[in-house]
């Protein structure tokens, strides 16, 4: 296994980017190969079936970079598909849910946690299972949140809109007395200050992608692939299934690097 | 030719059957072929080469169904790949935007028309092609309301939410001074009446639906395709790529028939 070969990095779209951020932060010396699926997205309203074909399809095409490992930054895929990429896997595979349920579990102090997300992140239950298997005093509350991707989208962060969406969907976790809230949908960091105003100030606030980078770190260095470079890597490598121009633009305001180069690939031939 | 044999409806998911309600009212003696995209739902957001590909799949699949027309009941969809579809089809064709644009010539007093629809459309500038060669005349201005089908799908159909969101979107049009606006997108007749209100009621709203059922009468007269039945058709058949159960119990709200059986099939192998 070459220690300098990149990291493969997945999303339905531009949310994983805030995985990427993260992990460009802790470990700046990993060279990272993102796919972004535009032209499927989203995917949190679709059946499992499909979204094990689409991730099957991803990690077929990131298999052709050469990727030493594989990280799964949609909470989506990975609610969905996590299973069955790993058993199907020769490299190590993380996705974002563990690292934020771990991280969830921690944090908590009355043992009330609540969990924002996709309809289908929401309806498998996976933050639910991890969280009662670190802890099974534990009480979870799950809220899909369909509106917040394009509110983001849309570049709503902080408009009143959002703020009474918000309160509509953060009102039944707020009864449930949760200290602890789970942004289980890479998008929802875009939205933080929002949520956090809404949520309270006595609500702590998980972000599974700077989990996520972290438990990155410590797989690669438990399977001795973390890379010896010693410069910070600047050439990541951007494929899309849609709309590369548009999202390169996107991610040049996320990313502390320029993303010069994002091709469009056609991903259903994988 | 048989003319008995089905007319093949098309949409990026649920959208469409807000043009199959019109096509039952007004050719009630048809059998349709309904196929929704719903695994890559929204077209709205995606490229001009995606949504071609993703059209092309599922004209081939309605063959296979040996349907006598195609009607291609998606805005964004007919903007975009209505000409090679055409071109490249051996039976008639016929899409939402045409007869909407033809209805909206005809209703306007002022000269002054606003299209709603999704970006991809509004990006297209097909309506402001089709209505300025019927009359160059008129004044044509478009919006893109890329958050009325989140809303749609969420249910808020007369929620205070959109109708903030609409009189936002609806700002600009009214300053135009608009007589008629055109619904470029075939979930937006599902929240009419809150448009209605928005826009004000001297504002004439156009659907393309009701227009296209027209359009696809006099087609089908005019190639002497029409079926022969004298009975209502009930056994209507419905293809989606994803989630065959919710489609139904949607469909099932607003069609006025049984929508007993859906089929859940892979698109991506047409």
């Amino acid at each position: 296994m070459d220690k300098n070969a990149p990291i493969g990095v997945f999303d339905s779209g531009v949310g994983g980017l805030t995985v990427v951020r993260e992990i460009m932060k802790q470990l700046p010396n990993e060279r990272i190969v993102y796919f972004g699926d535009t032209a499927r997205v989203p995917y949190g309203s679709k059946s499992k079936e499909t979204v094990i074909t689409y991730a099957r399809q991803i990690v077929k095409f990131l298999k052709t970079k050469e990727v030493k490992a594989i990280v799964i930054a949609c909470n989506t895929a990975c609610a969905l598909a996590f299973d069955i990429v790993k058993e199907e896997s020769d490299i190590p595979v993380i996705g974002v849910v563990k690292p934020g349920a771990k991280a969830a579990a921690a944090s908590t102090k009355n043992g009330k946690i609540g969990i924002i997300a996709t309809e289908a992140t929401i309806r498998s239950g996976i933050y639910e299972e991890f969280l009662s298997q670190r802890n099974p005093e534990v009480q979870v509350h799950g809220k899909a949140c369909p509106l917040f991707v394009p509110l983001v989208e849309e570049g709503l962060l902080e408009d009143s809109v959002t703020v009474e969406i918000a309160g509509r969907y953060l009102q039944s976790l707020k009864e449930y007395n949760i200290d602890t809230l789970v942004l289980g949908c890479t998008h929802y960091p875009l939205i933080r200050d929002t949520l956090q105003k809404v949520a309270g100030e006595g609500v702590t606030l998980v972000n599974p992608a700077f989990e996520t980078a972290k438990s990155l770190k410590e797989m690669l260095e438990k399977n001795g692939i973390e890379s010896d470079r010693t410069e910070t890597v600047t050439d990541h490598k951007f494929f899309v299934s849609d709309g590369a121009e548009k999202f390169k633009v996107f991610a040049n305001t996320i990313l502390p690097c320029d993303v010069e180069q994002t091709k469009d690939i056609n991903i259903e031939q994988y």
